[in-house]
């Protein structure tokens, strides 16, 4: 049980910002639990109860952080949707989640009512942003957490089957923010920018963050490189978290020049990323902490510590404090260096996929999340992220990551991105196939790609063949999606 | 469940210098975690069990601090004894904890065997730790720290009745080591001298501090001011927690000069400070958290944040992050300005004195604990302590507060220290009566000490007679033991 968070901050940093956008818009810790607990009021005039269950469809706003607050006031599970999602996959994810409401700001109002349909959500449940009026009647508000308590539900995308909820109470929200700050430390200076989407956790833990530590937030609808760019260096922003192709394009963007010294690093989630991307980074003296979670473990629970994220480049670190890690294979634990399953403990880990038995047995074991990525740990201990699982490539009986053949395969300086999948073979049972994207105007063909493969891989790795496309199809953190490059395939083999 | 805090810091920092003496010991968080887990097999093979409760009774030393860690890989519960107590004070302590051995330092092994009489606890269940030996064997130590499990059993001196064993679990020392650190920031620079003894709360959650962040403590057996300024001065020390006494003895010891910036500052604690000591730190550009806390929430419960350190000089500042604070006079919220009882809640208090549910009962309700003291909350919400609510004098229906007497008095420059009690008197019930400690040489007559006072007090709070002493009692803590003043008072006067 601790005091609410918002509260807390309001009262200790009453005029300290909480959270300011590129457009000027700013709150004081005071204002944001002042505009909560009306928007609160509005809620729970709607008839939002504590206990309910109330679907947040919205990007990036101060609306946003207004809403999620108010909803922890009302005592409310926030289920946090994907905008980028389908009318109908909104839907699935309403009904599992038993949403009975559902916030949207007003871009997304008509989708919103698309999703509904179907759900049993009754229509003047759809609440808006730009209808919220302020309320002269105040709601008794929750005061305290119970951080056993149930906060939010996420679905994790899912390459097979239907997508799965995930539910974090308050505690692994809590937890993980603290364990991130006994890791990074803590500075009165610290300042977060926030360009990943707030439905996904990697931009939601960045509200807890804010919340707990009394800390700014400097908030971007749409990561846009230069604006962000600007922001490190005339907004005084000391961390920000982003995956690869955003960090890609905040280098190219910098040019030849670097960060203020005020700027302590970079966060950079998302998967394993190109080595020679963390090398240029290097060369710019910017602090790259690779870090390693998932939408279970509430964001990182694994992340390179500044002393040696340049002796480390590529690993994702230790796991944090309060965090344990291992690497099995069959349940039975891997040597230094050989590839296993990773899994994870610790009170930042979910307890469970919402209404999901047959998952939960499958996924947990006597505390242990088995995450379904493979990794190993190096003599130190370090973690090593090789590939998810379930992308993983066997090709005559070697295993082939993905991950890799995609960092060689961006070394040529003609790839924007590339994404690599297995495809059925009769010979060897999987071989690889390369999606790339080229610069503008790039000369750039399938024989110069497998020819530089063939100088830098085994020759079981070498894609057999080379697609090039506009672009990579990516979630809304910006993870290669490679199960869509899957349908592609077929698709495209479809047509031949 | 959180991994065992210092297996943890030994895996990721394993070279860190976890701590150091002045007579130039030192051991690495490796080290420390090797020495810790060697202990544990010595003490093991004595027969020392998971959940037995072992009395340590030691002054500041590396030893000890292994000693702690050792018994927490083995899961017992330490009963930690205060070295300045009689035997038969400590004697008591170890029958009524239910301690089955006794660990002590070579110096306190024979008042350690004295204290041992009659308590059942066999003379060969005396461990010291110069007979520790290299072990060969090792044995299966606790990796899991479980946060509600009973860690430590610190007696508070309790001015009426016998001493109460404040039991704290790894989950208190946890909330109040990390709420410590939301509050204070967490640099990698830091490194926390420890001079107030680890057989209190106050030295003791120092060591908790650094198995936590990583983060080395400068270790002081006794507390010499030439001493400590030496070592913030030319050992990076960033934080120190004291008492006013110290920081009284450390500015002085300090001339014109000041400390090097570096230096982030002193916690002070121990009981309201003389307003002239914290303006002498402010124009030695000193930042000084005054903090309010007890062994009953495992140190500092409320500090005063660096923002308004100087702006309101003289306040514990506001509750910790996690934690709750209210004021109240007879069940009933105290308005601005009032003063009341301050009562606290939050996951760093404790759940109850060991086997006295009355005194459990009477001091906590609904999670809130009852700490005895009297303080207001100001316009802002910063806490004022005003002082014990057992040493409230009452004069003539006037509450008067021997904090301000005494600071008072100890504004005169002749005066070293001053405690104030309250003698019986037929005419006003009570009446104020000082303690004074002179500066050598100094000429200074009771009459010099009324008449300042009177200068800058209210009739009824100045002192009607004042007794000079050689020194004040203090407790280990180095605060005014204003029982033994009474005692005092009684034995003089008895001699009258």
């Amino acid at each position: 049980m601790i005091p609410h968070w918002l509260d807390k901050q309001a009262f200790l940093k009453p005029e300290d910002i909480a959270v300011q956008t590129a457009d000027g818009q700013s709150l004081t810790f005071q204002e944001l639990n002042e505009k909560s607990r009306m928007y609160a009021s509005y809620f729970a005039e709607h008839g939002i109860k504590k206990g309910s269950h109330v679907g947040v469809l919205s990007s990036n706003c101060v609306d946003m952080i207004i809403t999620i607050h108010a909803l922890s006031y009302i005592g409310t599970v926030i289920v946090l949707l994907n905008t980028r999602l389908t009318p109908s996959e909104i839907s699935f994810q309403l009904k599992d989640s038993e949403a009975t409401y559902l916030i949207t700001n007003t871009a997304l109002k008509d989708k919103g009512r698309n999703s509904m349909e179907g759900t049993g959500i009754p229509p003047y449940h759809l609440l808006t942003y730009d209808e919220i009026q302020p309320f002269e009647k105040t709601i008794d508000v929750v005061t305290e957490l119970e951080l056993d308590q149930l906060f939010t539900i996420l679905y994790t995308s899912g390459t097979t089957g239907k997508p799965k909820g995930v539910q974090l109470t308050y505690g692994n929200h809590w937890h993980s923010a603290v364990s991130s700050a006994l890791n990074l430390g803590l500075s009165p200076n610290d300042k977060w920018l926030v360009c990943l989407p707030m439905f996904h956790v990697s931009g939601f833990s960045s509200v807890i963050k804010s919340a707990l530590y009394g800390m700014p937030i400097y908030l971007v609808e749409d990561f846009d490189e230069r604006a962000v760019n600007h922001a490190i260096k005339h907004q005084g922003v000391t961390m920000i978290s982003v995956v690869s192709l955003m960090m890609e394009r905040m280098l190219k963007e910098l040019g030849g020049g670097g960060y203020p010294d005020h700027f302590r690093g970079m966060l950079l989630g998302g998967g394993p990323a190109p080595l020679h991307l963390l090398e240029q980074a290097k060369e710019k003296e910017i602090l790259v902490y690779q870090t390693y979670g998932m939408t279970e473990t509430s964001s990182q629970v694994a992340t390179l510590s500044p002393g040696v994220a340049l002796q480390k480049t590529g690993s994702a670190g230790k796991a944090l404090s309060t965090a344990q890690l291992k690497i099995e294979n069959h349940q039975t634990a891997c040597v230094v260096g050989e590839v296993g399953e990773i899994k994870v403990k610790g009170p930042m880990v979910t307890k469970g996929y919402y209404k999901r038995p047959e998952a939960n047995l499958e996924t947990f074991n006597d505390g242990w999340l088995s995450t379904g990525d493979l990794g190993y740990l190096d003599e130190d201990g370090f973690l090593f992220v090789v590939d998810r699982r379930k992308d993983l490539i066997i090709s005559g009986g070697e295993n082939v990551y993905p991950a890799e053949i995609e960092s060689v395969v961006t070394e040529l300086k003609e790839v924007v991105e590339a994404g690599v999948i297995g495809k059925p073979d009769s010979q060897w049972g999987q071989v690889p196939v390369a999606f790339v994207v080229k610069e503008e105007h790039a000369h750039l063909g399938e024989e110069e790609v497998i020819s530089h493969c063939k100088r830098r891989l085994a020759k079981y790795k070498v894609p057999t063949t080379v697609h090039f496309l506009e672009e990579v199809p990516r979630n809304a953190s910006k993870k290669i999606l490679r199960r869509k490059l899957v349908d592609l395939l077929s698709e495209m083999e479809g047509e031949e």
